[in-house]
């Protein structure tokens, strides 16, 4: 039993944050997630997606509400600019998650946060995705996050920091990679 | 010089998008991009980005408008649920980009689409990002993207679904990895 001082610390109810780490504990399959989005194409290269349901904690479950996100390229690329570039989302994704693992790190530690912001850049040389350089890769040759955090102690807050990269999902897939099949149904 | 005989297709420009492969050939300085969101957190897990400006084409640009996006965990995972999860965008930023291109590519090949739907879905065992595995990973397991494409021959539709994962910037990025470095101004 873990012996909680502030149940709520940097807006995490740690309380409830250590009550699920036990009930997984005393039973793994509660960690099966599975998250989901559904696109269709608009026209050109716009498009929509959804993202609603998950399965997780043993049951298909749902977020609060539908969300619908329109990607597109800007007019340079072509587009209409109906919305950010997928890369850009990608990049959204990375800063979301180290920033969501470091205020669950820092309030399990009882280290509090003021302010958190980040910047992250990804560095693409679209020689690849055009198909006009085999040596050239498609993807972003390198990214670069940029934390500014304040709150207690400087060196706490770098090990939080640091505590996050090493338990994000979006770093590790990014980093890492994740096998990716496509089934097409073409008709 | 390519001739064009019909010049949108699929809503995609073409004229403009050989124009625009034809510059890129002519100074490959123009293809250099960089891709940015900044993040700033909110309260436990829940944290916002915006998206507007980028690098490319030799001068820095910004979208028609700034994007914002909120991103949280669902209540099962101790957050309040305002926004889709980092890793939902991440699936979505896979959809919008494989889709992006195929509309591309199918018009450049002058193949004709009338309806392309996608589900991205993602497997995860959060004993990983929670600490209590060191033999599960923190990111997805595995991730299955499955097309619904229908348009002209269903032959040259799949040869196009193929040649958008072949050069799909998040396809390379999610299945190869890509360096990223952070950064930490902690005070």
């Amino acid at each position: 039993m873990t012996t909680i001082e502030n149940p709520v610390r940097n807006g995490v109810d740690t309380a409830t944050l250590f009550a699920t780490l036990d009930a997984v504990r005393s039973n793994p399959d509660i960690a099966k997630f599975q998250f989901r989005a559904s696109n269709r194409w608009v026209s050109g290269t716009h498009n929509q997606s959804t993202i609603h349901g998950f399965y997780g904690a043993m049951q298909e479950m749902t977020h609060q509400q539908a969300h619908v996100f329109d990607a597109d390229h800007p007019a340079v690329l072509v587009g209409a600019d109906n919305g950010p570039t997928p890369v850009e989302y990608l990049l959204h994704s990375l800063a979301a998650c180290l920033t969501a693992g470091l205020a669950n790190i820092a309030a399990a530690r009882g280290v509090n946060l003021t302010e958190v912001e980040s910047t992250v850049e990804g560095d693409i040389d679209l020689l690849g995705i055009l198909g006009l350089s085999d040596e050239v890769r498609n993807g972003f040759q390198q990214i670069k996050v940029s934390f500014k955090v304040r709150g207690d102690d400087p060196e706490k807050l770098r090990k939080v920091v640091e505590q996050s990269r090493k338990r994000s999902a979006v770093f590790d897939i990014i980093t890492n990679g994740v096998p990716v099949a496509i089934e097409v149904d073409a008709g």
